[in-house]
């Protein structure tokens, strides 16, 4: 967990400070209050806090029902607790959502009115932004894209469904692939183990082993069609990329450009769309916060 | 196509009339110059003309690209003729658009704040409110979730790209499963030909022909997978469904309802929703068109 104090408007954080999360260990909110207590300025008032947490959870109600790194927080009433404890009005929402925020007022998607965010990493998060506002939905659950389906007969979800998008162009969906190659016998300088990873698999990937490549082209191809499918649904004029597996760059871009321009079905989709990488890297959190506030205040 | 004059949010017409669109026959635009002219009041101003029309289309610029029915609109400039014609500002936006302003504004939408509107026809078309705005996206284009890709090997839709919602759930795409079942020499009441339709094909379903319920089972079935990925990246609180081939109730709705529920990866996204058959009807068109009127009026 990470805690920053921002002046409104200014991404530059005059303080910052991060804790390990310790999914093992009872007492998260402790070390949440203790990590916030740590940057909290002196002789400054604070005009409000806004927090970031992977979901689900409900923005409006401000409570998290569920979330991966705290198995502790179950319907846990976070934006409640946090006010009482701190005295200012406090902010919720899910990572995908305000990493989205955070890139449309101080990364990539600055300027854009439509935008979709989409982290794809261990999992697949998005955030969508429509005419300047963020999606949030009926039950604050919108732009879950990672759980959109593309293959209704597609391999397992994370989350226990079918042929996600999650289910093919994440990480862990790239080392399953790798994995069930290797046990079908497939050659390849790569060896099952624990130690297989999104990352080991683009190193090998980078040295020209043809499994590893094959494994980042099929996810990209895969994400293509998930975002053709997007595009479709929403028509932003851009589209933003973060997460540790889009890190590996031309690996699972080409093969995904070239697909999305396969799978479009309309050329004027992709009239002056721009495909760009999250300029915010690990701060996406921290500045999704911020905006969340700053959205969050105006109203 | 249909005229009407309407009072200011009053859905009952005070005239009303309708000519045949001729695909055939070239003069499209001078036919609908004389049935807006033949609904005009006397002795009232009009404050403006509102459209609907299939596209693709811009509605910003007010620009037909391309419509089905009429073969001679490429790039035609609707609204810009219109209003030097008539003038009176002119509004102009695609038909699923439309029907779903006009289901929010007039008919089972009222009320809902997030909603997706899908009609099952001859194609699969689509409009989506997020918190009580249209969704238009960047060219326009927004909201065309017929074609959101649910299988990437799927059969060919009616736009040419593969494994679209309307390749599985469309009334065509009822009919060519069927012919293609019929080809390969399964056993039904049905014969292949050209009476052949997803009409025919529910009339058998309802006198116990097992191919024709197999058929709209399969259709309900894949368009609950789509509807699943679209409340995973909408989360409305309703769905709306119109066009003739919704009319064919529970052949189509009861495995449509069964496939929504498997798929649907969280049970919150159906805590409160509402899925209802279209209130407007046939007018869907003119009350879209009246609703799509007041908004841009408002603005």
């Amino acid at each position: 967990m990470r805690a920053a104090v921002y002046e409104a408007m200014h991404p530059e954080p005059l303080a910052r400070e991060q804790a390990a999360t310790r999914a093992d260990e009872p007492g998260a909110y402790e070390r949440l209050q203790a990590l916030i207590r740590s940057v909290w300025p002196q002789g400054a008032s604070v005009l409000a806090i806004g927090t970031a947490s992977p979901g689900p959870l409900d923005p409006r109600l401000g409570v998290i029902l569920k979330t991966p790194n705290i198995p502790e927080w179950v319907d846990f009433p976070l934006v409640r607790r946090l006010s009482a404890d701190f005295g200012v009005p406090v902010f919720l929402d899910n990572d995908g959502n305000a990493a989205a925020l955070g890139e449309w007022m101080f990364g990539a998607a600055r300027g854009h009115h439509d935008v979709i965010y989409v982290t794809v990493s261990t999992g697949i998060g998005a955030g969508v932004i429509v005419d300047d506002r963020l999606m949030h939905g009926f039950h604050g659950l919108a732009a879950e894209l990672g759980h959109v389906i593309i293959d209704p007969d597609g391999p397992p979800c994370n989350c226990g469904f079918r042929g996600h998008v999650e289910s093919f162009s994440s990480g862990p969906a790239i080392v399953r692939y790798v994995s069930e190659q290797l046990d079908e016998g497939v050659s390849s300088t790569l060896k099952p183990g624990p130690h297989l990873s999104a990352r080991t698999i683009a190193q090998a990937a980078l040295q020209g082993d043809a499994l590893a490549i094959a494994a980042y082209r099929r996810a990209g191809e895969y994400l293509g069609i998930a975002i053709a499918s997007f595009l479709h649904a929403f028509d932003p004029s851009i589209v933003v990329f973060g997460g540790g597996v889009s890190s590996a760059g031309p690996l699972l871009f080409d093969p995904f450009h070239l697909s999305l321009k396969q799978r479009v079905f309309h050329p004027r989709y992709l009239e002056g769309l721009k495909i760009e990488m999250a300029a915010l890297g690990d701060d996406a959190g921290l500045l999704g916060a911020l905006a969340l506030t700053q959205i969050s205040m105006q109203v």
